[in-house]
């Protein structure tokens, strides 16, 4: 069975675009009319679908990986699980490889059930069904290993993955993931542990399937964790409407220009507001483009 | 507007019970027989809304609060989604206080999307609506307060509030929680900033509506904390099934006996496995005054 890791790295290879498109969609990102009136869920979550599909179909050809931020699903209620199902569905079907934005994390069973929900199968008295199937999905292992474990075991079904949060984008990152563990940062100790709770499902390209995001915003510490952590593959947050550039990711990515995939939502789902009078779906590619030669041109 | 945090105390105060009924409700805890054929999401999101309802019917009266893990009805996919909601909404209307155990955490924009989702409503084109309505929900805090202020945010709309985890009842919880940072392990620095990010929601009994997940398997710890953080109202999990009895809780409450909510799932959800021959809810029902006895036992 192919490993999650190697499908990524080999999209990558094709697309020559280490980038994922961010499906962050919320009725804000869609231009003017194209919702129409909203008035419930149902609506909400038509808007979406009709977006993301359309996003999809232009990006595919040149972003080997869609990530989906589930929290702006459960925002709109059952009808945006409904949206959000049937925009992995979608992107898979595409060609993508999906990460589902999560950050899920529990204790051993309940971390079971989430493994279940999006890595693996769920149970019936008669058979068992996927519920929210995707490649990859985001994990918080504040919890320890014991939460961790589960998903490891349900990506064994279908050769899924995980990217652990280590040093995440956000400004306030910092008041606990920098503070120091006798000589190590709290984000050091997180990325030696996903380090090695990656050790058994290393891929033909020398990364494994369980790897960790790393936000663009801290370059300096991106590149050290780049050094520390030769086998874990970065999932890249910050870049674009975060404030990070091209020049700030280099040192996530391997002398091979491999190692990490970096995400944008808002400056791509919004990309027709700096384009006038030029489509959604076209002003989102040449936007696509654009980022890829930044991030290509920093190597 | 009434906090959250004053609700649960007041529900506690009445039934004189201070445990919470965790619907975590699997197939696998159904009677035999109780399901029938389950053979997709729908049928077993219809068996858990009946099996959930019943519970809620059979002990509303004596226990304030229902804690619903989140996980077990994603693993149903949609329509779980969707027997998540009705039973938030059920116990609500027969007055319990509802905890949406969820373990969310994103950075800033996205926790605001959870906390519309959980704590306040979503912006739709013409008007707002709610998702999945709750009084509480957990929150993950690896990402800092640009993760929480969110929830502290939304939960102004309705007076809701968070149990944010700071030390987590599972045995490895300890591979990143109980090291050193300073003289502080670093599940007393997680404390610590609960402490202060609840200072501006501390209700009419002294404790905020800014809560600590605090596990029942280390009541050393548990007592500790209790000290330490007078004001941070105590979520216990990991009594019954993960271990704990009714003497290792005695030092998560305060000396007036109040200060911690102990939830039980698999011991309450499957005690007719104990009980041959009574109903699954009136099994259900004889724990939950067990349980109370034994907690109460042991102030």
């Amino acid at each position: 069975m192919e490993l999650a890791i190697d499908r990524l790295i080999e999209g990558i290879a094709r697309t020559g675009n280490p980038t994922a498109l961010g499906l962050d969609t919320q009725l804000g990102h869609l231009p003017e009319g194209f919702a129409g009136e909203v008035r419930n869920f149902e609506d909400a979550a038509a808007a979406l679908k009709r977006y993301n599909k359309a996003l999809v179909d232009a990006l595919c050809g040149i972003v080997p990986c869609a990530k989906v931020q589930i929290a702006y699903y459960e925002m709109y209620g059952v009808p945006g699980m409904q949206a959000f199902r049937e925009t992995i569905d979608y992107a898979k079907q595409k060609g993508m490889v999906v990460i589902a934005d999560a950050k899920r994390n529990d204790i051993g069973a309940t971390a079971g059930a989430y493994a279940n929900a999006y890595l693996g199968s769920t149970p019936l008295t008669d058979g068992e069904k996927e519920a929210f199937p995707v490649d990859f999905v985001t994990v918080n292992a504040y919890l320890g290993i014991d939460g961790v474990e589960p998903f490891l075991k349900a990506s064994q079904t279908r050769g899924g993955g995980i990217f652990v949060l280590v040093k995440t984008s956000n400004p306030s990152g910092i008041q606990l993931q920098d503070l120091k563990i006798g000589d190590r940062t709290v984000y050091e100790v997180m990325g030696d542990l996903v380090s090695q709770w990656g050790e058994a499902s290393i891929g033909a390209n020398g990364y494994s399937s369980v790897g960790a995001v790393v936000g663009a915003t801290y370059p300096e510490q991106g590149a050290a964790l780049r050094q520390r952590l030769p086998h874990t593959f970065f999932l890249v947050p910050g870049y674009g409407a975060q404030g990070a550039t091209g020049k700030d990711l280099r040192g996530c990515f391997d002398e091979k220009g491999s190692g990490a995939v970096v995400n944008a939502s808002r400056s791509i789902l919004t990309a027709w507001r700096k384009q006038p009078g030029v489509d959604f779906a076209q002003a989102a590619y040449n936007e696509a483009l654009r980022m890829r030669d930044d991030i290509m041109g920093g190597m």
